[in-house]
């Protein structure tokens, strides 16, 4: 057997996880206190659900198979078609807007690259059934709620706010058709960073009309003003720009757009997001308005790791029992009852010698050890620090319930041994 | 689009999703206090790895495929062979005996029917490197202390114990042979409820003594006996019971195994879980005595919903911040920051007439409506609480930070509303 996952996937060991639970946490924060409910769906879904969404195109990135009943099924790339599903079978229980959130787990068959997985956490927010500029400054301030909730500041990242109904305009005034639309934007969307001749080359008459663009000299967007307005008000003014080179890719935006990019532009974008009003309708059949964004745990993983910013790994046991071979029940008693009161209480399974129970007790990186030896027969247990090696006595009695007592108890146990 | 996922798989709106996460968060709590560390692995593993484990046979419940780059992988329908890869990867870096624990989402391709689905969510706990009872004590006493969690008691719930050694045993001494016993061990697996004819019919001159040992008169095992004594010291006696007819299905069992089941006996088991001392060397390589169970999502949630036991869905929203239409930006300002504080703020982003505004407040739940009018130029909000329809005012300045500073702050208003 390989010790080793398939190329592209990832194992979590605890140290590793624990980092993933903090990225998990504050966005599910960012969420709670945003107002958005949390959802989740199949990983498995059918093979057309993608196809109606982004055409054939899709089926080459996929993880897509045949099950044993014969359907075309495919491990879900991206939450969206499931969202929409989900949304047109029940939004009529909901009331608009309808401000939902999840964190799936999402599959590609890419080319494995620094920061790019075949397997990936995304999260998700969408807003559906509001059509104001409202619902992207909901989202715009809640992934900024979130990255802050991380550690990470205006100073770190930038949201970059654009307008595909602006390009939209302006692709028509400059005489692109509906049918060559998706291929401009596309080669739009993978501009930055080119130089004129690459542009020339691959726009065209086009090449200087996007410039001017780019320039700002293209005018500028109601819609994408009023969402700056929006975040503004909400408190995260400084973390936006306008910035009309993003486009994104995909063909079925049809409003303000945005990305969430590393102030250093090193990095690929940690977030993205826009408007489409039109996709439930083309997946569910419910004309409803919709925005939405998402934001994968590898990239942004990256990013606090260059900021040098690390979860703090919690420590496995908080509360060690040790106990002298007589005292085994007595300790296991203890254990099971702070376990039961709320504290993360363990032991050395092996109860070898009291000093080999400690060296695992530091091992473990417990904070307390509790010492149960045979002035437990006179109501003490001996309470050590172990990091300060601070040692006090704790009395114990047994209450009318049959519980054992502690004085102090645990919640004290800190200003005690401190004073 | 069909609104439907896939047969055997499920949507889990904003309602389901909250009763899955409080079964989390008891499986998380339980693991925690008792000194587990979380890990995760890939959903998408290699086929091998679970043919090594557990036969060809298992391939025909699996959702197994060709990926792109011609490799034969397998969404997982188990965590353990992940978790066997993972500890001979890296035991060495970690203190015995490890301790993990982990939530996977889980696949087979079986008849979907009554708390059995295509895909769950499994808690597994395992235990490595400790060859004493005390594995097992740990590993029951934390179940118990999850189902605790989620309501449930030793009147709900009942952990049958039983010793495979001993049937193990058992079987050498009535002459099955080693190629017999899986098959023999599978049919004892499925005796449970079988009249004697059947076991007559299926067991043949085995039935007898089988029938003797199930009564208790077959003796009684060491190892059971170390395991009830630590599970009782630990607090969970009256949750054990011994049961040799609990045999478990799986060939790799080499101990003490044991089955938590609902006490009236209508559910399939909860959790499973046992000694299985010989596998991490045969998938892995290392040789570490190892204990562990799974706990799936569905049918628990079936018995919590037997027992009218149900998850408090939270109310999205706390504080709904209701504002006339010239107070619009203040209104956003203080959302904006009643976030950053903690607390859970929403607001109607059509921003209707007031009445509209406070309507919404209503149908997301808040507790609290912040009624930001005319007095705002005067310092004051109004503060109604919804349910009570009491109303009392709160008066507001800039602080030294810019930030708006509410008195009484949300954390007082209950106590202030309730006087």
């Amino acid at each position: 057997m390989t010790g080793q996952p398939l190329p592209g996937f990832r194992d979590f060991f605890p140290k590793e996880h624990s980092a993933l639970r903090s990225i998990f946490q504050a966005w599910r924060e960012a969420s709670r206190r945003s107002g958005f409910s949390e959802y989740e769906g199949p990983e498995l879904e059918s093979l057309d659900l993608y196809k109606e969404k982004s055409g054939d195109e899709i089926v080459g990135q996929l993880y897509h198979f045949k099950d044993k009943g014969d359907r075309e099924v495919a491990l879900r790339p991206e939450m969206t078609p499931t969202f929409a599903r989900m949304v047109a079978s029940q939004h009529r229980n909901y009331r608009k807007p309808i401000k939902w959130f999840s964190v799936p787990r999402l599959f590609r068959y890419e080319r494995p690259q620094r920061g790019r997985h075949r397997e990936h956490y995304q999260w998700n927010c969408d807003v559906v059934g509001e059509k104001s500029a409202a619902a992207e400054a909901e989202l715009i301030s809640t992934l900024c709620l979130g990255l802050s909730l991380l550690g990470l500041g205006p100073k770190d990242v930038v949201v970059k706010i654009s307008d595909r109904s602006w390009w939209d305009s302006f692709l028509a005034k400059h005489g692109v058709g509906e049918k060559e639309k998706p291929d401009v934007l596309r080669i739009l969307d993978r501009m930055e960073g080119s130089t004129p001749e690459q542009r020339k080359e691959k726009l065209g008459v086009l090449a200087g009309p996007v410039e001017d663009a780019w320039e700002g000299r293209g005018g500028d967007s109601p819609a994408l003003m009023e969402v700056r307005k929006g975040v503004e008000a909400l408190g995260y003014g400084e973390w936006c720009e306008t910035d009309l080179r993003v486009v994104r890719g995909l063909a079925y935006y049809t409003g303000v757009v945005f990305e969430v990019h590393d102030r250093s532009g090193k990095l690929r974008a940690v977030a993205g997001g826009g408007r489409y009003d039109d996709l439930l309708k083309k997946l569910g059949g419910e004309d409803l308005p919709a925005t939405g964004f998402g934001m994968g745990d590898a990239v942004l993983a990256e990013l606090l790791r260059e900021k040098n910013i690390q979860s703090v790994e919690p420590s496995a046991a908080e509360i060690f029992v040790v106990a002298e071979a007589g005292e085994k029940a007595m300790g296991l008693a203890l254990v099971g009852q702070l376990r039961r009161g709320g504290f993360c209480a363990d032991y050395d399974p092996g109860a070898g010698k009291l000093g080999k129970q400690l060296e695992l007790a530091e091992a473990k990186g417990a904070r307390w050890a509790l010492l149960v030896g045979r002035e437990s027969a006179e109501g003490k247990f001996g309470l050590k620090e172990l990091a300060t090696r601070r040692q006090v006595e704790v009395r114990w009695s047994k209450g009318p319930d049959g519980n054992i007592c502690l004085e102090p108890n645990p919640g004290e146990w800190a200003k005690v041994v401190g004073s």
